[in-house]
């Protein structure tokens, strides 16, 4: 199992000059909800709008200039790719995202206004990440993995380090999970620190790979229902090395149905008037199934990013 | 006329440990449009989702403490209710936000929750402002006004202090319009520090009774149309104190139609990921109308605001 104290104090002094500490804005909105105090993490407002910037700049500045020369791929049109391409855009190098033939343009173009190379190959996301990984090979090139690498759960830990500073006490931090490279980091710096704050894994009902690989002990291959947490669904590699520290460092799970989360998205947008995304949303939700158990006590509610389109934002808003 | 730098000075002392210093976000997508370098001042972000925090507290706090005692009052339903609800909550005293007894409860909720007392009069705003001065005179409270005030201007002028801090320069500032406070305050700093950068005035076509009443040379009582940019539509005082500091500092004007602003609100949406009001829309539309006048030069857009509802929102997603 990889220290993860470690791996977020390498990756904080690498990348704390290239991303930005995200307010940690009070919420008397949902702290109302349990008369608890409620504080929200606002990655959301992180570069690219994702705290995904945090593990890809910890993995591309990790390597030695031989690698960076060999140039950096990965595979992705969601925040992990734009990540990837901000990356590039901030610390130089050289480095392609590769995208299916279908990928929308808006997406592309976002990725592309950042700094990075696109190359399009493949009509779904497994046959490009597999030409990715197979390219990466033959060109001596360093292939950047959303969540199953040492360096990018240090990075994505980098927040548990600026909640420890920005908050005096922590009875729970609610965060979502998908691959788990952001709760590890997270949950497993928080631990070392205040082995009593609670973590506590929130994700779809719709799509929980991680949350019943946990109860069974290894990676299943399971199917996935559509979400509108679409950051987190999918499937999880069986060797991730996530499970491990999730098992160790996750104290409970709660699911949530696709009604809750569109709720708590509208619910966010109406009180504090910022977007968020739907895996941002199954945090907040998760934490307003629970409200009742935290009163007087300080709960954070990681909002992992805002990247949501206009066109799913306005089926959210017909409810 | 008053001293803008010596207010926003003045204004700089108060209330800095109360406000963020907002991000300044680069935007290689507006800056695509004219070739140019385009910064967004991101008051979306600030306290209260607007800058208007900025002057209630540099108003309040520039109050005696016998004057403190005597309390604060005020009438609005909109960004201005909360930011004086707001200045209370954080640096203490009595106060009260007076309302339309029409006015909506989720409106209401979100000025209490930040600490201030409401007290319902009248049926409309006009009646409700009258209601509130006499209180004022009655009992020997200080009205807070929105821009007519010297303290106000220069609270909202902070903006401009920080522009200065954040950008190496600044060939033009975009701002929107409505009683001048935020222009008069912006425009008189910079003008002070950099008497090049170009200060544009941004109001929306369907009501724009400052733009008139510079051209006329008075305060005009016109008609306004409805506008999705709420946040600047109506009336001007008779005596504002603006308009002379508006004379002196704007540069020009850029009137905008209603389609320009929802578009220009949905595209801001859809490239940031952020949420903005109507008014905060009002400037980026404007700037799109100028962008090819502004190739190779560094350009600001001050985003005066975030707060939209859900139902407005979700309307302009429907074009």
């Amino acid at each position: 199992m990889i220290d993860v104290a470690r791996e977020v104090a390498d990756a904080e002094a690498r990348i704390r000059p290239h991303i930005r500490e995200t307010p940690l804005e009070p919420s008397p909105y949902f702290g109302a909800a349990g008369s608890a105090e409620v504080v929200l993490k606002c990655e959301n407002l992180q570069h690219t709008g994702s705290f995904k910037v945090r593990g890809a700049l910890s993995k591309v500045l990790s390597l030695s200039e031989e690698e960076r020369a060999r140039g950096v791929v990965t595979a992705s049109t969601g925040n992990h790719g734009a990540a990837v391409s901000f990356a590039l855009g901030k610390v130089g190098g050289t480095g392609v995202v590769f995208v299916p033939e279908t990928a929308a343009a808006t997406k592309l173009a976002a990725i592309e206004r950042l700094g990075g190379e696109i190359r399009r190959h493949g009509t779904d996301s497994g046959e490009t990440e597999l030409f990715a990984r197979r390219y990466a090979e033959e060109t001596g090139a360093t292939y950047v993995p959303p969540y199953n690498d040492a360096r990018v759960i240090g990075g994505q830990g980098t927040i548990g380090a600026e909640l420890a500073r920005q908050a005096d006490r922590l009875d729970a931090v609610y965060v979502s999970v998908g691959g788990g490279g952001l709760i590890a980091g997270i949950g497993g710096y928080l631990k070392g620190l205040s082995p009593d704050t609670q973590v506590i894994g929130c994700s779809p009902a719709a799509s929980q790979v991680m949350v019943q690989s946990v109860a069974a002990g290894k990676i299943l291959d399971l199917p996935s229902e559509p979400t509108l947490s679409d950051g987190t669904a999918g499937g999880v590699e069986p060797d991730a090395i996530t499970l491990p520290l999730v098992q160790r460092y996750v104290d409970r799970f709660v699911t949530v149905s696709e009604a809750e989360i569109r709720a708590a998205l509208r619910q966010f947008m109406d009180a504090h008037h910022m977007m968020i995304e739907g895996a941002a949303a199954v945090a907040i939700a998760a934490y307003l199934k629970d409200a009742a158990a935290w009163r007087g006590k300080t709960v954070a509610i990681v909002l992992c990013g805002a990247n949501i389109s206009l066109e799913v934002l306005r089926d959210v808003l017909q409810d």
